[in-house]
């Protein structure tokens, strides 16, 4: 089994055997479904049924909320509660920080929800992410990496792309990207005008503290052989500067950030470095790499998707 | 609505609707599905059911053949007289030029067929094509094209990338690559050189010759600004270079051959020239160039892949 297969699979835990078998409901705000609820989360759910209605099938925001304000509001006095009685590791560390609970992205946002939270729902989230990288006369392509500090309260004192970032409430998406660039690694703002956006990844993992259907905006910046990184909001412990050959072992160890290893493989295989001679399986892999979630939890699946899946579930001629 | 997720839309026509709504039955062989089956087809595969085996669900070739030999030939004899009878203008193409047919593409091929005629199957079909484009000081990016000859069996006169061509049997990926520059655009092996590989963009298409799951290998090469292709197989009628700005007109334009469009698409969200700021669509327009053909016919789907749509087809809460 090729390993980067493996890895493609490992972040997007949740797209090929959560969705089948783990027993969620989906999460609906004014006939919308915009999230994903498990089981132990409906579990605390049910003792807010003002603002939680629970039925067989779902879980729906009580209608009677009317705007994005209540929404909002409603839904934050319930998490201020589960988090004092400490319910659920990801909040607590809380953020003060909300990301737009919306459809897909190019919806209006129903309401926002602070974002160690829309895990807990499922919440589909964006971000972006910025690969550093330099041309090296000899080693050819080498990547910058990040080693994010060792009190963040995600994935402290993992190895991550040199610039990343929530999009939160308020803030665009090359404004987010302007901004990190600044405070992760002080990027000059002359260097940023080599800055180009280069698509986006979208996967759908899973960990013990929530779904996370995400969505990163990529991009790209060739940097001077002479570049140094330097941290300017203290979330960064230290930068590493490899020889592309040297990445896949990298991206491969648990201390990397593996919600970060999708933009750097998408990098890899836009820029040839992994290619169709040396990774039998890049097709499956470039698939895992743009996983539908526009159009997951509303609308885009055909029908007869199923084709050749029997009942039980597994493979084979149906008749 | 977005012109260019119109276009997405357009090349997905099979995916996104056609899965749906059109009849089709499964194409097995040796237990593994390969392909689908339009009615139109399938009348006339009727007529030979020694060759093939069909239910009321599925479509299989004789489990009697017993290898790729064998399979291949009895195919080919039906195949033949389809042709002589003049059945479906797709056959008149007759290419003497095969597709492997397979469950994806790192699997092992279970026979061969000409490949004017996979459309009438549905059988995955893979090729390459390749973006050349110059970095203009003025201009910025601007991309080649070619017109395709007027005797052309399939899109005759329409406009296509610099360089393309389908992985027919026996032919490597970067094999083929090399061989149609040479053949469509004599780009020299100094230049060559630069060939960069990009990745994949997978689509569904159909057309009243028939269905379309097409996955292109992309390659991209940055020419020199003095650089002219010159045709040596007679295949292409002229060349032109455009700013990135005029590709879009140009892509959305009739005679620009729809089955090339997600490749320059890709380049142009590669390299920035699309991208959030100026698609609104941007994240449904990616997901539309990589649907998950590797594993449409078989395996990777996902029971409770389709939360949240109700018997009838419609979306909502389904209790």
């Amino acid at each position: 089994m090729s390993k980067l297969l493996l890895l493609a699979q490992k972040f997007n835990c949740f797209y090929l055997t959560g969705l089948a078998t783990r027993d969620c409901k989906p999460f609906i705000v004014e006939g919308i479904q915009v999230g994903l609820i498990r089981p132990d989360v409906l579990q605390q759910l049910l003792k807010f049924p003002e603002v939680f209605i629970v039925t067989s099938g779902y879980v729906e925001l009580n209608p009677a909320f009317r705007n994005y304000e209540e929404r909002t509001i409603k839904v934050d006095e319930v998490l201020k509660k589960l988090r004092t009685e400490q319910k659920f590791v990801t909040l607590k560390g809380w953020r003060n920080e909300c990301y737009e609970v919306k459809r897909d992205f190019s919806s209006s946002s129903l309401f926002k929800m602070d974002r160690c939270a829309t895990c807990l729902f499922g919440i589909m989230n964006y971000g972006v992410d910025i690969t550093g990288y330099v041309r090296h006369p000899e080693l050819g392509i080498c990547i910058w990496f990040q080693k994010r500090a060792a009190n963040k309260q995600t994935w402290p004192g993992h190895w991550d792309n040199l610039v990343g970032g929530g999009l939160s409430v308020g803030h665009g998406i090359l404004e987010t990207a302007f901004k990190e660039s600044q405070e992760e690694a002080s990027v000059s703002k002359e260097l940023m005008k080599n800055l180009v956006s280069a698509g986006s990844v979208s996967f759908f993992y899973e960990s013990q503290r929530g779904l996370f259907p995400n969505t990163v905006f990529v991009f790209e910046i060739e940097l001077p052989l002479d570049f140094k990184p330097v941290n300017s909001d203290g979330e960064v412990d230290e930068f590493e500067l490899l020889p592309a050959t040297q990445v896949i072992d990298k991206i491969c160890s648990p201390n990397f950030k593996m919600t970060s290893v999708p933009v750097v493989l998408d990098f890899m295989i836009r820029h040839g470095i992994i290619n169709i001679e040396n990774e039998k399986e890049l097709l499956r892999i470039i698939e895992l790499l743009h996983v539908p979630l526009q159009t997951l939890y509303n609308n885009g699946i055909p029908k007869k998707y199923a084709f050749g899946i029997k009942e039980n579930g597994e493979n084979g001629p149906v008749e």
